[in-house]
């Protein structure tokens, strides 16, 4: 890998013209758009049309005249093509963690007699929490969380599992899962499957109904653009449309919530999947973020996203200062999501010197510097730099500095 | 009630020049802020900031930078004073409907031993509909919502009562409970209270602490003017803190989120109340939101807000044409929140007409008009413009016509 193939790399991005979309900041390398991706131009334009003239303006006529009613079920029909999912099917709201309470307990319901949710023990944590809040709400004798190494997965899978919960590339290491097998072993079992998606729906294809999956939920803030904190989604497949029910009842998903009646009478299809009222700013911003996804293939976001890692992993074994670095992110390019993670003892405070360098990367505990390859904005160029950067912050040694050792709030 | 006396009125208002911090549209009187409360001027000024500075220049970063991770609790602080709730018992996140369930699950278990959940047969929907899906979820063995009329409520207060949920002021009816006493009543018999402060935090004063009030949830949209779908509040009384859990474990709720530990351990005190990743862009409006209540003495917004109605009250007696509408408000002003509800046959498409003639109030099935008075921002001089405007619809008939009757999704 030299110059003269970057440049080369780079002419050939089918993906280039893309990046002109953000508003990037001057000088900043940016491969942390797996944490929070950066802001698109159609964003604020957009909120301030929400704010001032549909809030500021129409007041609460907008609900009916800007269609915020039906905000959610528009971004998630936004989303579906994303997800390899036909219409109906996908819901933008409340958080990873919300949604997925409602797909456990809902998944519960729909195996009656099982009690097990299987996981994985390095799944991200959230995930954990929420299984383990659910299990605590019901108690031991309706919901057990086992949680066992990625390859014990298959062994443990046994018929009292009710549903299996995984993300399909793991936030650590970035490995992936094979979405379309695993969906099959389980349902060999009777059981159902959940995916999070919040590492890869933005930055490749996914075929949800194909594959045959029966919820997933994903991320709006990471490869998606949509803002910190953005909403969540949610897929229910169509299947389990008339037999699912999830616990978190609320207006929003009642059938006909202006009636103001006083029995809760679900929603048809994924609508029943809301609770309460929708933030319709968060949810405008995720709206007009999705605009960058429009009209693309979504191979070539696969292709570039790997092409980046791999050019990454080449011009690192050129320096032999970051010789210490040790990938943990699987070898085969085709095992990944669009990240690498290398641990290092000094991880910490490398991620943040490299920072100050202008490259934006990502630490998570206990020792791994996280690196995302957002395809739509990142330039083959900019790995070159990225890496050189890298190198030098390890030579001048400037990450042993105090400043850079000490742990800020959020890492 | 004559203009000479309205003039007088206008020109006494303590509050007169916090109209002057909303944007309000030309030629419209606002009488339902009790549904979406206006745009504040600092709204879109600070979502530009927060959006093109924050998120756009400084990215991740802003999590420590712009102390993203703490606006939940930062904004809570701020609606604090309005509740009479000394610092760190206020949370700001998700909606009204998920934090019920939050504290509805979380007071059983404070409560081993009782199953009942008593409320209001006319409490708003949501409230209902929440604890509807949590005793669907738990079983009859461990959870039963009872609904009774408002004058029962101490009749069927027994031992088995784990908490009560009510609105503080009903959304129908703008009839207001006497928090205090029935608190006290409550306490008596062993039980808790959780308060939804929808139509009362931000438009009269509140005492949750001297009133000894277990947990309390609020509406960030409607007076406190957070915009379209704003994040909710709860309240989880100091003396709680040690012993309350919410079931819906999420990362943000954990003590050290970013150690990405496997266990849950809840964060202290009311940090655990959050689940998922906050939705920065929709707090960061209501942030800015309220500042409009920034050293406001409380007690004049309950004066204003109650002479806002008597005037009505007093100016659609001297209209013969209104006589046809039937208060269902308490007639005594100490008894109501800052609404007026009259019941007509035609309230729907009378609300429509009276909108079209420039007063935007509210309709509420199945024949209810409702009127708020945000006292903030309503002048008494449109007080007189809007009791005249609605005379005039009721007498020319316009309601009358198709496109009036024809019902909206949103009503």
């Amino acid at each position: 890998m030299d110059t003269q193939k970057i440049i080369k790399l780079d002419a050939n991005d089918k993906l280039a013209a893309r990046r002109g979309l953000f508003n990037l900041p001057e000088g900043i390398i940016y491969l942390n758009g797996n944490s929070l991706g950066p802001l698109p131009f159609s964003v604020p334009q957009h909120l301030e049309t929400v704010t001032n003239r549909e809030w500021g303006e129409d007041l609460i006529s907008s609900w009916n005249r800007h269609g915020w009613i039906d905000l959610p079920q528009r971004v998630g029909e936004k989303i579906a093509p994303l997800l390899g999912a036909e219409g109906g099917q996908v819901i933008c709201c409340d958080s990873i963690s919300l949604n997925l309470f409602k797909l456990l307990a809902g998944s519960l319901q729909l195996r009656p007699g099982r009690t097990r949710l299987l996981t994985q023990s390095d799944n991200f944590p959230t995930d954990l929490y929420v299984a383990q809040g659910l299990q605590q709400l019901l108690g031991d004798s309706r919901c057990q969380l086992e949680s066992v190494e990625a390859d014990q997965l298959a062994a443990v899978l046994s018929d009292d599992v009710a549903v299996m919960l995984l993300s399909h590339v793991n936030f650590r290491d970035g490995a992936m899962h094979d979405m379309a097998a695993l969906t099959r072993m389980v349902h060999q079992r009777g059981a159902l499957v959940i995916w999070d998606l919040a590492h890869s729906a933005g930055v490749m294809p996914l075929q949800l109904d194909a594959w045959n999956v029966d919820f997933a939920v994903g991320c709006g803030y990471k490869f998606l653009n949509g803002g910190p904190g953005a909403p969540a989604f949610a897929y229910v497949n169509r299947r389990h449309h008339e037999k699912f029910t999830q616990p978190l009842w609320g207006w929003m998903g009642h059938k006909a919530p202006f009636e103001f009646g006083n029995d809760f009478i679900a929603a048809e299809g994924v609508n029943q999947f809301l609770t309460g009222t929708p933030s319709i700013l968060s949810l405008a911003a995720l709206d007009a973020a999705l605009d960058c996804f429009v009209e693309l293939e979504l191979n070539q976001l696969r292709e570039k996203s790997l092409a980046l890692g791999e050019c990454f992993l080449e011009l690192m074994e050129q320096q032999p200062a970051l010789a210490e670095f040790v990938l943990v992110s699987p070898k085969e390019a085709s095992r990944r999501g669009s990240q690498l993670s290398f641990a290092h003892p000094q991880a910490y405070a490398i991620c943040r010197a490299w920072a100050d360098a202008g490259v934006i990367a990502d630490f998570r505990s206990p020792d791994l510097l996280r690196i995302g390859f957002s395809p739509l904005i990142v330039r083959f160029a900019e790995i070159e730099q990225a890496v050189l950067a890298l190198a030098e912050v390890v030579r001048n040694g400037t990450f042993r500095e105090a400043r850079y050792q000490q742990r800020l709030k959020v890492t």
